[in-house]
């Protein structure tokens, strides 16, 4: 089986099918991963190159990890410690790591585009780990992944509601296009200010603003850091405030009388869009999403990388 | 045989055999490292993360060569590149980085108790390389082993003299606790302001402010490096005036009529605390240690990992 | 065959035979290097530390795919990180790494001679990575390398034209060093203010300030960046008039009436010594430049390990 693209580079554009084995692929690792020796050949003459202009602990160390798990040599590079600096422009520095004879590229970076600008110039596979406020294909397909591992069932008719700052988050807007591609029912849940008005119509989800109401729907809640770094202007008069209006406490999942998934990208601000007690709590799944993310990411490697 | 512990937080609960252990496994490793082929597969199958949320190239430098030589894989993670920025709490970072199968962790932090907090939580092997001023176990481990190798005796009745900045020094504690329990001899020695009071009664060492009457007295001076970057007021006028009254320079050590043996755990504060030609001298072992601290740190690497 | 010198310092004083040795070493890992498996085991038991005092993306980045492609294993370094904050000598820093049992040492320094220091006190083999404004070796080789793939010729009679800012220049010093020394004929052209005076009379070299000159009498032009971060004091009112007065265009090299070979150590300012068209045009081999670099360094670092 393989892929139909030579990138990763959004779900937007991503087929069902391909979405579907990428799932599947690293269903097959996270057998692997769950062995004493957790490493495989695959990749032991491909070499992987880390982009990261911005930074991101967390992606950066699970797609190393996923890299290193496959056997693959990886090349870290950071923004900060860069030419970048000296004024080269993104094509040449790409260009350059690239005549290096690298086979990929994990790429992160603060404009929306960025990866969807090198593919169309650059001959290795990318894999777009968060440009902007876009996509960020990965966590949507290891948010996918870990849905279907919990609740052990497909995705077609689940309900999920994505809940927080929908307006500058990659995350919401991949898991958008990955959720209603498949056959899921989508919800996006938060204060209006937060909620863009097209998001509606333009991607085929419900707009909810009563947080609890979400709640009382859904089968998943996918739980959305807020953004403050991200925020041009101040949206809320405090921190206080959202978590008081839009913030899930525990109080909260016991009135429902049923039992929800709860999902975070992290990382979590504790006590504002989630109390701690929910984030530790038994509906929880947040840790294994972070597990579940090296699985997913090994198998969208092995697959670019399109070894037999 | 096995360590009784399942993380090395510090000498201070570290049982005397535990130590006789990491020091003759060590001693194993040291032989390795005189190889042409300094590898061994020995940890081919662990990941290490190396937590570094304080700057420290020679200790994290060591680390990482110690997992290379183990065959390990090693992940760097440091505070500036790190979610930290973004509020995210120790636990929450800790435990992301677990959740990709992470085996161990070696961590340094400006906080003190911060490695026994995170034992207390994590299922991962623990080694504190450093934890604000409280201990530095594996710094006080390869100056025990370096001590012996040199003089080619054990540490009992060993009259070992530690002089400079008591106070912020988690290398005199370490280094303290360690000594003492292997019975070696103590005396601390330097400025009054720099040896907290409690320090002869609580934890059984002598205390000396003339530096002069502690090299007369000892058989190894384990010579401390002023941390200017730890003292919150001027503790003295100028280094110089530190120098005079209580830096060690080779006319005091022609003086002796003995041999001594000079350590420093680095770097030096060259004509500070250590002039040059005692640092470059023929009683100094400052880079035996250095070497000796690559098989130290394998040898607590190998024996946490609890192979067979 | 053997180097008869246990470092690679520079261009100056190494023999004729040692650069033609690395040059034909280096045709056999580019040969490597178009293999689908780039990987050779070569150096499986050497260690070898980069040591950037300086940021350089591209460099460090194909020092350390070389090292990797070779087998070796790699530490960073990089000042930020480092003791360098804390007032460590370069001595201790490096004598410090080298206890630890590294073998070779890659080092890029903002002082000039910082590497032939080291090798003064040092047992391990050095490689300068760039030192100040004096020489930059694996450069030179990887130019000539690629000018002789390129023309498919030797050296001998070739005529080169160095453009650009020669003063600030340790690419362009270490190239006139290399191509005189092997029998092509050199011109450096560019402004009077950037062309030290002694340049034409202490390296046999002709002067031109006029760069369409300079164009049509050689067969291949080496441009150079203009280094504004080495300049301490504005040279030109802007980089318009600079470009203006010497940057090169399309325009300029059809008016030649003949082909000449564009090459740029990078990272390239577009429009400011060299044109996007030029730089991306036919007659440039400026990726070439950066693939050779890797074998180029490889075999460098290959030949100085002394492996049989």
């Amino acid at each position: 089986m393989k892929l139909s693209t030579p990138h990763l580079l959004g779900i937007k554009d991503l087929a069902k099918e391909d979405i579907a084995l990428i799932l599947s692929t690293a269903a097959q690792f996270k057998e692997v991963l769950q062995r004493p020796v957790k490493k495989v050949p695959s990749l032991r003459d491909v070499t992987v190159v880390n982009l990261f202009f911005e930074n991101s602990t967390r992606t950066r160390m699970s797609f190393e990890l996923a890299e290193k798990r496959l056997s693959a040599d990886s090349l870290n590079f950071t923004a900060s410690a860069s030419s970048v600096a000296k004024g080269e422009t993104l094509l040449d520095t790409v260009n350059n790591i690239l005549s290096m004879k690298v086979d990929m590229v994990v790429m992160r970076h603060s404009a929306s585009g960025a990866p969807h600008f090198l593919a169309k110039h650059i001959p290795a596979a990318i894999i777009n780990a968060g440009d902007g406020i876009n996509e960020h294909p990965t966590q949507a397909l290891l948010d996918a992944y870990s849905m279907q591992e919990k609740l052990n069932r497909s995705l077609e008719g689940l309900k999920v509601a994505i809940i927080g700052d929908i307006m500058h988050s990659r995350v919401a807007l991949s898991n958008i296009y990955l959720l209603t591609k498949m056959g899921a029912d989508v919800t996006v849940a938060g204060p209006p200010t937060l909620i863009p008005k097209y998001i509606s119509e333009a991607l085929g989800v419900r707009v909810e603003y009563n947080v609890l109401k979400a709640l009382q729907w859904c089968d998943v809640a996918n739980v959305l850091r807020i953004q403050l770094e991200r925020m041009n202007q101040p949206l809320f008069s405090s921190l206080r405030e959202y978590s008081l209006a839009y913030g899930i406490n525990k109080k909260m999942l016991d009135s429902l009388n049923k039992e929800i998934v709860i999902m975070h990208p992290g990382p979590i601000n504790r006590g504002v869009e989630l109390d701690s007690d929910v984030a530790n709590g038994p509906h929880s799944i947040i840790l294994n999403q972070v597990e579940n993310g090296v699985a997913v990411r090994m198998a969208a490697l092995y697959l670019l990388a399109d070894r037999d």
